[in-house]
């Protein structure tokens, strides 16, 4: 007699980090059938990094006979969606990659791939504080300031796969250097590196007595920078109070273009929490045009750093399933 | 004997203007069955407008028993998709006015309304110069800079329905007062009065002779300046050039945003040609960011005002319809 199963549909979400690669097997409801990770390795080619991962996989999924995988889900950084490609990434030695076809001999299924922060955006709303919304901003402050913007329920790509780089619009005209070469982005006033520029420029400037004069300007990290604020240094608080006045006052260009339900900040420095979500909201409100006062909501963002990079896969993956 | 005539299907386009109210019966081709207008009074409450103009839609529909209307898209100042209404437009002693169902009362159809902007670049993506476009950007330069967005296909009417106010992004900090009570925002750099401000400004910095410092401030208009520049005066052309600059780096800032496939530019300054368009090109290109070089395309509008109005809310009415 034959008995017939009925398996349980789940999607392989997968995270490529500059330092760790993790990998998760994820039912529709956020729920993980198992997480794994492999050390992400720069010099390696990407082949063998994919070998690697799905070598483990493999393992896995042979114990779990109820399981039927039915997709791929993949983050990376510089990710092209429309072109299924990874290019020039900066911390991986791999040129420009097909992704979507190399992972296809590993396991034919329907794979989608996107930027880092598109997914955290994707994640948010299927399991993080964007629940239920339809419009909104997930702005990513870590090393760069990343964002992934829902218009009308999906993901802005633009005409080639590379919209939303909230953080490279102009606050400062002719104004700091920035990794992109050009001059007064979001990113070189509101990143991790941005707020050290903004509390070295506060000493060079004012001239107060800080801590923070102590330590080289290439030992300072927005870590210590937020330490100090939290002993009282006051330097080190107007550091975040003038990073929350650049993101306050973009975030106000922002809603004059999409008047998004709400901005949901993640990242390292978004956990410094009310010492910079107060400046935020205050220089939004006042920078805002009448009409939208009071409309947008800044929210730190509801899911950890991990779990918005492999679940956001994963739900990547669902939600370009079910469309 | 009883004969069944096949109808001819087809949609009400109107078009609330600040002088005239501008409807249309409109097949989906673009087709016109009969086109007209009638003047918009700035006194008169939005029902006795409506009472007008649908006396005389009711004449021309009387003699056209082939035609099947089948709904109605209205572009109107200050216009909620969401809600349906036109809210304190600035030339209309209207007030809050519920549009949609007020023209329910005329004709029992479904009805769409949405400002002149989104309309503009619905017009455009249906009948002008985005057709097939899926991610664009329609600007309008006119007695202010409007702004439609158009990304996967559709509009971004944000979570309130007034999304796409691109003309109130801080292009300087600190900068000239604009109509919205703030200062520095595009619209004070690049409509029709920001263009005679780059004028007087040109005159005030650097002193040179032009015929514009016989123009008194008041007097002097975006034509006048652009008949100037056309004679060779410097510093006309120069007023040109400056808002070509405001509006470029703009548009980099833009692109950075949505990638569009394109910016289309329409309205009375729009008409200027290269001498406005010339430096936009040039500005976005110096300022975009390196990935988006050479991406985007600066275009000027394929309809004529009066047709991008009155198509532009058939071609609505036809978009939602056929969703």
């Amino acid at each position: 007699m034959k008995v017939n199963i009925v398996k349980k549909e789940a999607v392989l979400g997968i995270d490529i980090g500059g330092t760790n690669t993790v990998f998760g097997v994820m039912e529709q409801n956020g729920n993980y059938i198992f997480k794994d990770s492999i050390p992400t390795i720069r010099q390696e080619k990407a082949e063998k990094l994919f070998t690697r991962l799905f070598d483990k996989f493999n393992k896995h999924i042979k114990i779990l006979p109820e399981i039927k995988i039915i997709g791929v889900g993949i983050g990376a950084p510089n990710a092209n969606y429309y072109k299924g490609t990874v290019e020039n990434p900066v911390n991986l030695n791999w040129g420009v990659v097909d992704v979507v076809n190399l992972v296809k001999k590993y396991i034919d299924l329907p794979i989608f791939i996107t930027n880092d922060a598109n997914i955290a955006a994707i994640g948010e709303m299927k399991f993080g504080a964007a629940k239920g919304l339809k419009n909104f901003i997930e702005i990513t402050l870590g090393t760069g300031v990343g964002s992934g913007v829902i218009v009308n329920g999906d993901l802005v790509y633009g005409q080639d796969g590379f919209a939303g780089e909230l953080g490279h619009v102009i606050v400062e005209k002719n104004g700091r250097k920035c990794g992109c070469g050009r001059r007064g982005c979001l990113e070189a006033y509101a990143s991790a590196s941005g707020i050290v520029r903004n509390a070295y420029n506060l000493l060079v400037n004012d001239n107060n007595d800080s801590k923070i004069a102590n330590i080289p300007f290439s030992d300072l990290t927005s870590k210590i920078i937020y330490d100090f604020a939290i002993e009282g240094d006051l330097v080190a608080k107007q550091a975040f109070e003038v990073t929350g006045e650049y993101l306050g006052r973009a975030f106000a260009d922002f809603t004059a273009i999409f008047c998004p339900e709400a901005i949901i900040i993640y990242g390292g420095i978004a956990r410094a929490g009310d010492i910079l979500l107060n400046p935020i909201k205050k220089h939004l409100e006042d920078n805002v045009m009448e009409i939208f006062k009071g409309k947008v909501k800044i929210i730190e963002s509801g899911l950890s750093e991990e779990d918005i990079a492999v679940m956001g896969a994963g739900a990547f993956c669902w939600h370009k399933l079910k469309k």
